[in-house]
């Protein structure tokens, strides 16, 4: 068993722990956060070691009713891998912790690239990561246009990528996010982060993004456009895109219209949290004109990430190949 | 001076009547529409003699203390042009009235394009309409991206345009109109009608779009990629859009961030009804990557059809070249 602990409690790491539990090789050690809230109260509901990831606040916990186990320093002791869920830049402030107990660290895209070895995507680049010190899962919409490009590039060769990523302003329990009634070219230079992103897992990829905020809190939506190196058609390239196990091609049938529709399915389908871990991408989207591929994804920001943390896991502990662990977290999880 | 009538005073109908108003050269005879409310109130309030567009309902007016100068048809009769400001489909119905009072129409872009001898943009092809009987001012996103067109295809060539255009769901007056909340692509299918579009006013134009609504009704924003047949560099291509007079370069130092901002600035500008007729065009964002070139615009769906409706009245009257026209339609706006 892979002893995970999990630094930092919110948004992702709440789900990672979850994951984590659910598989067969590995547990969670304990959970660190720096304050007691509702999250704080579930992780102890759950059963899960509740650790304090700030010393001087640590009484807070015990003042709101939480037991801790002790402080993060035990944490990161105890633990086989730590899983480093904290706000983005706080991760890289942790790096010398996780170095100090010669812990190995999985960081997270809102993270820059150079806090670790290597940037990583288990269906793109999972043997990068193998028997690596500090590994960063890049960001939901990173990984989702990785999970896409990959077989793109396999099968056909991909001369150029073009992708508008018209984003969520927050999630829906980030209150103090915005906007309202707006639409905001964000960042309104080009590229957008993420291109350059894409190419921390695909160094020799030529990718233009430009992104954009809009008063939605559920999840991204990706037009897309890549430019192959062929010309196949799109019932061809819809049937490769179908095979990969983290990519959801929703069929018409399903009268799924946009992102308030696939979460409700999620919900139907009781998946923990309402959470899509894959990409979800229409099927009478995909379109190809000539050497041009079109489609449109949505991207649940909130856990796309998830299986690709518990793959970083393996990878880094080197307990699993690319096929096996992919293929382990998946059948755990219901992907 | 050319006798313009409107028929149809709600979005479009109230801002073009207003605008062949200020024109020195035209005047409004007057404006039809199907039942009183606040718009109607208005068009007496502004002095513009009303016409009631259904004959069974015309007792209406009265009933609600409106006064009015008759049915659509002695409008018709008196024009010299008709703009049919209708809501989309309902102009096409019209038709055989106008041809009844061999008055020449203008249709807006919710009309399909058979619907007229020709699809008009002035900045593209003005001179297809002059002494046309029926002519069809494209829609507001088709009319935002064929000003930007128009200067790319004179200066450098075009090999292909991608655009994706993410739409608001509804006007703001618009209170049965949605999402809430939801991000969809729409059509789900590629390319969305924009394209097809466009190429009514540049046929042999290869153009792909990609629509998307989202929860705002401020205005449309569109993500837009031209690959050139040259590769300028991005100064010369901003610098080539400012000086079109209907794209507003936004400057950085305006700290312009959204639609939001760009609507507060028409309304601090005393622009009637917030209303900008202008591509607003983020400078930051023109980008050229080889022969790729790129930039957010954001098109105000209200408005900027507006001067394109009056400079169709001179082209169907043959009453002034394109380039006198279009001067003369912006010095009377204030453009």
């Amino acid at each position: 068993m892979i002893r995970v602990g999990i630094n930092g409690y919110g948004t992702i790491g709440k789900r990672v722990a979850d994951a984590v539990r659910d598989q067969p090789d590995m547990g969670v050690v304990g959970v660190a956060k720096t304050r007691p809230n509702y999250e704080a109260e579930q992780a102890v509901e759950r059963g899960y070691d509740l650790y304090a990831a700030i010393e001087d606040r640590a009484h807070r916990f015990a003042d709101a009713g939480l037991e801790t186990a002790g402080l993060v320093d035990e944490l990161v002791a105890q633990s086989d891998v730590v899983v480093d869920a904290t706000p983005s830049g706080i991760g890289a402030k942790n790096c010398e912790l996780y170095e100090e107990y010669d812990t190995p660290a999985i960081y997270q895209g809102g993270e820059d690239a150079d806090v670790a070895d290597v940037s990583f995507n288990a269906r793109s680049n999972y043997d990068d990561a193998v028997g690596a010190d500090h590994v960063r899962v890049v960001s939901c919409n990173t990984t989702g246009l990785s999970r896409l490009v990959a077989p793109l590039r396999e099968a056909y060769g991909v001369e150029k990528v073009r992708t508008t990523l018209v984003r969520r302003g927050g999630d829906p329990g980030q209150s103090d996010r915005g906007p309202i009634n707006d639409i905001l070219p964000d960042p309104v230079t080009i590229p957008s982060h993420h291109g350059p992103d894409v190419q921390t897992i695909f160094p020799d990829l030529d990718i233009d993004t430009l992104g954009m905020k809009v008063p939605a809190t559920l999840m991204h939506m990706h037009s897309v456009n890549v430019t192959l190196e062929a010309e196949p058609d799109a019932d061809e390239v819809r049937d490769l895109l179908a095979e990969q196990s983290r990519i959801t091609v929703v069929d018409a049938d399903l009268g799924i219209e946009g992102t308030g529709q696939l979460k409700e399915w999620a919900l139907d389908r009781g998946r923990p949290r309402g959470d899509l871990w894959e990409n979800c991408l229409w099927g009478d989207s995909v379109t190809t004109d000539g050497r041009d591929f079109y489609c449109f994804q949505a991207i649940h920001q909130e856990s796309d990430v998830v299986p690709e943390n518990v793959d970083a896991v393996r990878a880094i502990t080197d307990a699993a190949d690319a096929a096996e662990s992919v293929a382990t977290t998946n059948d755990a999880l219901g992907i």
